[in-house]
């Protein structure tokens, strides 16, 4: 079993200006997912944040990366057009993406999704209620058939993206909304995953739980396979074939 | 635009036995389904139920259906294997089939999903709200963000189904859990299209956005094409293509 | 039935350089394609080009067009991107889109995939052979089993695009490669469809049975549902949504 | 990293008639197959043929087992209501299934599928050759864009299965015709593939390329995850949401 190699990706902003955001990530949102993913086997898990060289995120860093975990909000906009098309392309490579709450919104998500992936909000510190509803799903594992997390931000249906090849939890929350929660796709040789809470204001990320899900995500995502690269070859014609042309 | 022939099938059992159920529907769940969707223009509905000759849907019948809307609970073991055989063919042929509720466990619904079809319930007349999720969906047409449903059965996830094609529903219930309340699939030149709602001790059918989703789901599962007839052909090679086999 | 308004975008420029393109389409492929669609009926049908201002596709142009036919080749990169962001967001509120050929590496059709869009390809002239192989879709209806192109230029897999929600058209080719030819996706509200044919140097608009996959693949895009409008709305709880949070 | 415990199901029927398919498989398909998959280390693999009791496939046998390859085809009416019972929800509750060549006509993959499963065919012995649409799939790795098979019995599209959830592989076919040859889908907890080679009166089970995707296909659909047993459970409504209805 080789070794995992994960980066998680913080725009690290919140935890430097708000207090409430500091108590419960004093070394940034990034620090306290890599110390829970950090097994120090199956997975290495390092950081990167927006204020790095390059967004954090330059080639070199890709080059060792198998899974980048994603944590943006009110910086989106900072992260460069170029950082965005590294981590496409090596998302279509086959490198796996991991996306968390508000990331919904992240270019890089945006541009792999083709889509709008808008959603409605609320932040009223609700309990939420996440349903397992595909048990046998390998970022199912370990999980009961629901979980709860005492106070969150809520986010509500329509959300707008593609239909996920696979769908592996849904929401219910206090004030009567639901949201797909756990969604998989692939695009190219990579796999994407967003999964829905952490909002910074609440200590979701030090709940076992919601670590769970992480790891397993981790361990879905890891590319599986060669990298392939992207090309539009002109491809000749093989003998045999110019003799069935002709034939 | 053809008229769509429609036939609301109902087992018909709870509707003689139990008095609240004879309340809400004094001439049946299917005479007030086809009520709802008897408009005289676009769509013509007419009822079967499981006492008629062959289940009331003999072959017969079936030439000049377009969609059959299902209703089953505890009679799902009287419909013989026959008549199943019989829906099965003509819904990969082309033929719409709406189900309803308890249907989930109509032998017809699990010989075209091919899985359990199992899910978790509870009878609690708790409220149901119902997202949209997928508001450009045909199937969503004239609906609101959510609709309510002021006492219903409860069901929950996992609902064991195969990933549907389209997911346009979602239901919260307010004792905790959600529930994919609205799915698509497309099985040979055939629409399906699951419903939750409809437990017969509610007035369920009664309610008109949940009549209208039924409306819509009539239009979106009508047949688009001609019927494929089914079959394993032996194909012959053209003379052209022997030539190539020898060139 | 509404009248389905439709712009047939073309770049327009190998017709005015290459003298065995204009042989084919005097009067540019988007005339040729324009004059198939149009029946007076049920589809107007008008033609956009790339040297008309913004690109041909202003606001005031999309506000009156249902679905886009895109034909492009070696123009992709003179197309503005707010012509891209205005074109992806009309698909995604309900509009839609045709993509032709050469334009699987068009800006707008990279931009709602999130993939590569990569493919093999070779200018031998070859012939192609068009399977169906969901014969029961409307964009199949009116089709043979198969129909043949005399002459084409030949792409092959991988085809670096997300897996088709549905799939309609496998090509063979005569010199032993296969393609994803007529592949369906949805995206917020709108519907996509990709068809392989249409190299510039054959006269492969002119064939009928591609003609006819064209006019079906108009009428499966054509919005049936009013526009959403993208939006991430704060939803206020209800009155008694904060009753239940505090009970 | 656990052993997968194989069992290649064979009707055995062909091999024991027929001197051509002797020829090739002097003990069996299955037996061919078993000594390509057993490798020792990561693979188990054990045989079972229709003429075993209980069909070769007993719950005693199940319990053991974590992937079915299954090659059949003139028997397939002799294999048992029952087994095929058995089969099914071994395979829902997350046993992997491998489903061979004439196998797409078999009961049990016609149950899980729920569709006609019908194909056109032709056994002139043509040349196939089977490409790789999916390069960065699992089931893929190992192998070249494409790969020939010099004689096989020909299959062509439509194919009458749900839509695959994974497309790997589409064939080409020497006599004009192309099928969708590697195709996986989730049902429940399992995994299927079905995978196109293999006509018995050629040594098709011999060709080393597909050897590897029948070796790589039982590795993608091992069970990743605890069993899951079917129900319908009745849930009682927790304390709170009691409050919560009662709120």
């Amino acid at each position: 079993m080789k070794t995992i190699r994960v980066v998680v990706w913080n725009e690290n902003i919140h935890e430097r200006k708000n207090s409430r955001v500091q108590e419960h990530y004093p070394e940034g949102i990034h620090s306290c997912l890599a110390n829970a993913l950090n097994d120090g086997a199956e997975v290495s898990c390092k950081t990167a944040t927006l204020e790095d060289p390059e967004d954090g995120l330059p080639e070199s860093r890709l080059d060792e990366t198998d899974v980048v975990v994603w944590w943006g909000h009110v910086g989106h906009a900072r992260v460069s057009d170029r950082t965005v098309d590294r981590v496409q392309k090596r998302v279509l490579e086959g490198m796996g993406l991991v996306v968390l709450h508000s990331g919904h919104y992240s270019k890089v998500f945006k541009r792999l999704m083709g889509t709008t992936c808008s959603l409605g909000w609320r932040e009223a510190g609700e309990k939420e209620r996440i349903w397992t509803c595909d048990p046998g799903h390998p970022i199912a594992q370990g999980l009961p058939a629901y979980f709860e997390i005492p106070h969150e931000e809520m986010y509500s249906e329509p959300f707008g993206i593609p239909t996920p090849d696979e769908l592996v939890f849904i929401s219910w929350f206090q004030g009567g909304e639901v949201f797909r929660s756990g969604c998989c796709w692939r695009r190219g040789n990579g796999r994407i995953f967003y999964f829905r809470p952490g909002h910074e204001t609440f200590p979701t990320y030090h709940q076992p739980e919601v670590q769970t899900v992480i790891r397993n995500a981790v361990r879905w995502s890891a590319p599986q396979a060669p990298r392939w690269i992207d090309s539009c070859p002109n491809i000749k014609i093989s003998p045999e074939g110019v003799q069935q042309m002709e034939g």
